[in-house]
C-alpha cells in the first residue's frame, strides 16, 4: 500500500515530522501536494473542503493509509510507529513515546509563536515588536527548559543515552532530531551558547543525521530547505 | 487500583480534562495536590524533581496508574479511554478520538495565549496590550473556525450528532464540553453571538452537563470554579 501524505508543498513545517518517519521506515509514499501528477495542492484542499469526508482533518498534515485518513502530527506518528516498528509494542512504551512526541509538539508550537505571537493570519512584519518580546523569553528560558528536559530523559534511560525510548530508535528520536535541526537554523547563536548543556541531545541529533536512510533523504530533493515561510525561521534580530 | 492525579490544586486547567474522564468513568482516584493527607503540592513537585524518576513528566497533569506514570493530557486520556470504555476499541476509532482530542488541545493552547501571548512567566497585566491584539483575532476567526469544525464533525457523524465519535460517549466529548464551558466563561458575549453557528456543539455541551456522574461532579466541591489563574479567564476588556 502506498501512503499519501498531504502537507503544504513549500515548507518543512509539521509535515516534516511525518516525512522523517516515512523515510526512516523506507515506506512507499507520495507527497501529494508536491506532486502535480497526483493532484498537487488542489488534492489537499479537496480533503479539507469536501462535505462528503466523514472524519475531516482540521488542518494538514494528514495521511491517507488505505481507508484511513489520519490527521494531527503526533497521531499520524503513533500510527506509523506501530506499523513500522518505530515505537515499542507494549503499552508503557507506546504511551511514553507519545508523551515525548507531545512534548516535542509543545516546543514546536512555542517556536512557531516566536515569529507569530499575535496571529498566524498576519505577516511577521506586522507583529515584529511582539515577536521580539516573545522570543527574548523563549531563548532565555524555554529552549533551555526543553533541551534540559530531553537531556534528562536521555541521561535516565536505563538502556543508555543513544535513544529516548529504550534501546531502539523511535519516531520521537526523529522528531527530536528535527526540532534541534530547526532551532539550529533559526537560533544559531542561542543554540551554540546552550550546546554544552545538552550534549546528549546534540549527539542524538548527529547520529540520526548519519542513519543511512535519513542521510540519503536529507541529501535528496525531497528534503525542502528551511525557509522563512515555515515554523523554524531565521530572523537574526530574534537570535540574541 | 486507585489512580493518583497530579495537577495544580487551585485551577481547572489542563487537569480538568482528566478529572472529567475519571469522574465519568466512576474511577477511584485521588487529586493528590489538593489533598494534604496525600502529600499536597509537595508530592507533585517530587515527581517533577526527583532524579530517580526514569520517565519524568515535563509538566502536570500526570497520572500515576500502578507502575505507570503518564503525562500529557491527550496521552492520559488515551490511556483512560482504553481502560474505561471512553473510546472505541478499534484502531480507526482510537485514532479518530485522539485526533479530535489533539484538536481540542490546540484550541486550549490558543485560548491560553489570549491572556499570555508573550510569556507564561509574566503577569497578564504586563502583556495586556498584546493580549488585546491577539484576542481580537482569536474571537473573530479562531473560535468560529474551531466551533465550525466540531459542528461539522457532529453533523457528518453517520451515527448522529449526539457524540463526536460513533454512537457512544468518548473522552473527546467530555473535552469538547469543557472547552465550550471554558469559552462561555471567558468570552460570554462572543459565544452568545456565535451560538447559532454551532447548535450541535451547544447541544452536546448541555447533554454532557446532564449526565448523572458529570452533573454530580459539577455540583460537588471537587469541581473548582473557573478563575483568573486558569486557562479560561474572564477579562471583560477581551470579550468584544
Amino acid at each position: 500500500m502506498r501512503y499519501e501524505l498531504y502537507y503544504w508543498p513549500s515548507i518543512q513545517g509539521r509535515g516534516e515530522f511525518v516525512r522523517l518517519a516515512l523515510e526512516e521506515a523506507g515506506a512507499d509514499y507520495v507527497d501529494v501536494a508536491r506532486d502535480a501528477a497526483n493532484g498537487g495542492t488542489a488534492a489537499l484542499m479537496r480533503w479539507l473542503e469536501d462535505k462528503a469526508v466523514e472524519r475531516p482533518p482540521f488542518a494538514p498534515p494528514f495521511l491517507k493509509a488505505g481507508r484511513l485518513l489520519i490527521a494531527q502530527t503526533a497521531n499520524i506518528l503513533m500510527f506509523l510507529g506501530a506499523r513500522h516498528g518505530l515505537a515499542p509494542a507494549n503499552e508503557a512504551g507506546r504511551l511514553w513515546t507519545n508523551q515525548l512526541q507531545l512534548t516535542v509538539a509543545d516546543l514546536v508550537d512555542e517556536t512557531h509563536d516566536t515569529h507569530h505571537p499575535i496571529a498566524s493570519s498576519l505577516y511577521y512584519e506586522d507583529q515584529k515588536s511582539e515577536a521580539r518580546r516573545y522570543t527574548a523569553e523563549f531563548v532565555k528560558t524555554r529552549i533551555p527548559k526543553y533541551m534540559g528536559y530531553f537531556e534528562r530523559v536521555l541521561q535516565r534511560n536505563p538502556r543508555g543515552a543513544r535513544f529516548l525510548v529504550g534501546g531502539r530508535l523511535s519516531y520521537a528520536d526523529l522528531s527530536l532530531f528535527q526540532v534541534v535541526a530547526g532551532l539550529d537554523y533559526a537560533f544559531p547563536n542561542t543554540m551554540a551558547r546552550l550546546a554544552r548543556g545538552h550534549a546528549r541531545v546534540r549527539k542524538l541529533h548527529d547520529a540520526i543525521a548519519e542513519r543511512p536512510r535519513i542521510r540519503a533523504y536529507l541529501a535528496s530533493p525531497r528534503r525542502l530547505a528551511f525557509n522563512e515561510q515555515g515554523i523554524f525561521r531565521h530572523y537574526p534580530e530574534l537570535d540574541a
